[in-house]
């Protein structure tokens, strides 16, 4: 089965379009990891597998390891492969280079760790995401229009087409990619504009976080994105820090579970 | 003395604005470091001895470190450890994320790292810079305009305002830091655009890539840039690769002191 139908056969059975953020800060571990002798993984597979029931896809975003040094790399990757199979796996990294560079972090997203997908910045232009889409049983997610005040610096600038800058990125982007092979990233906190991509690209998937801590909800999102969602939304905080003692894995479940309840009946 | 200071005063005695790109693609080892403990590194050690006397600055691209796993991350961190003060030390990773997010990235490079400059990415705006700037000793390298085709995707598209959106950005950025903390990537490939920036901004420092292998020539950079640039031109492959034999470090010196002699007459 190729990589859509596998997600979408995924999602369909979970009723759920939840992808978890596994933005783990070491400070925020609770004590009862922290002597493990990884304990930043040993956090990660007790949450992955109290979440896995609700959950299709896992988000790592790579600062969350690379601030620990060549020691959180490991973890990063030891993550994805207990992840396998189970679940997606999207390495959050937003890279953006050109040519050998952009070669060799698709090697090292892709074939080293072997996670499913990568967020890359499309700053640098469609040269630069041209070496992940030549892995075409791999998803590239190109950042689209993000949830954050930023986003008007230079996503929402007019251009002098009359469009906002992300649309024109995102249909480049589209013009290059197919859908089996190419996601955006879009915020939650902005369900008008959501709804208008969904209509404008109705087959991309897009990866949308800000539900939770950061403002959006569920709800609002999956009305802007219609039945049978092609989205997967992603929380983090509002999972990986539901508890903070002993029962910290089965809270994160309870949290889990709860944002599937209010998925199932897109499904 | 600050790091602006320190950074000039460098350029004015080595009377050079080199920038080596230490971007070190493990095929591309000659035989005679392929066997030592840590390879890159071994290279890398010798490259930087050799090239040092012409050289202010040294870029090392975080891809193709990533593309060789936690010992890969290892290798950088000894690397810019390595050159310490002996030069700027530039993480040419284009991170660009929000919050806590670009907080750990800072982390990672600025703190852990102690390597002096970052490259960033815009795409998501102003306040994904932020973090990066509260490190007031450390130098945040955003990416302006770019060398590549793919910069008209994005960073050329004119504004409904007439201009192109890079100068909208990076004035937003300018707007938002001084030339002490921020620089910005400018492709040596749009010498006339280069040209236009340098007077638009004359205060900020440019980091230049793309001479050698992509196209761009330093005597053409600097006429754009004008005497005492405030410019980091950086070769990469036309350095490290200037030799394939026992002979390397030699011959990446060589090729390094031919810039640094391009160069001299600026300062």
């Amino acid at each position: 089965m190729d990589n859509r139908s596998i997600l979408l056969q995924s999602m369909h059975e979970k009723k759920s379009c939840l992808c978890v953020g596994l933005d783990v800060e070491f400070d925020l571990l609770p004590e009862e990891v922290k002597h493990a002798e990884d304990p930043v993984f040993e956090f990660n597979r007790q949450t992955i597998q109290a979440t896995l029931p609700f959950t299709v896809a896992y988000k790592l975003n790579t600062a969350f390891y690379e601030c620990l040094g060549p020691k959180g790399w490991e973890t990063l990757e030891k993550t994805i492969r207990f992840i396998g199979d189970k679940a997606l796996t999207i390495a959050d990294a937003k890279r953006g280079d050109i040519g050998n560079t952009a070669k060799a972090y698709a090697k090292a997203f892709f074939q080293n760790m072997n996670a499913d997908a990568v967020t890359v910045s499309p700053y640098m232009g469609n040269d630069s995401l041209l070496p992940f889409l030549e892995y075409k049983n791999k998803w590239t997610i190109a950042l689209g229009l993000t949830s954050n005040p930023g986003a008007a610096n230079i996503q929402m600038q007019k251009l002098s087409s009359g469009h906002p800058l992300y649309e024109t990125a995102m249909a480049n982007m589209a013009d290059m990619a197919s859908p089996n092979q190419l996601m955006f990233v879009v915020g939650a906190t902005r369900p008008a504009e959501l709804k208008a991509l969904q209509q404008r690209f109705p087959e991309y998937f897009f990866l949308i976080p800000g539900v939770g801590a950061q403002g959006g909800s569920v709800p609002e999102v999956l009305q802007a994105m219609g039945p049978n969602p092609k989205a997967l939304i992603n929380a983090s905080r509002s999972i990986i820090y539901a508890g903070s003692g002993p029962d910290f894995a089965q809270k994160a479940g309870l949290s889990a579970q709860n944002l599937q309840k209010e998925m199932e009946a897109y499904f």
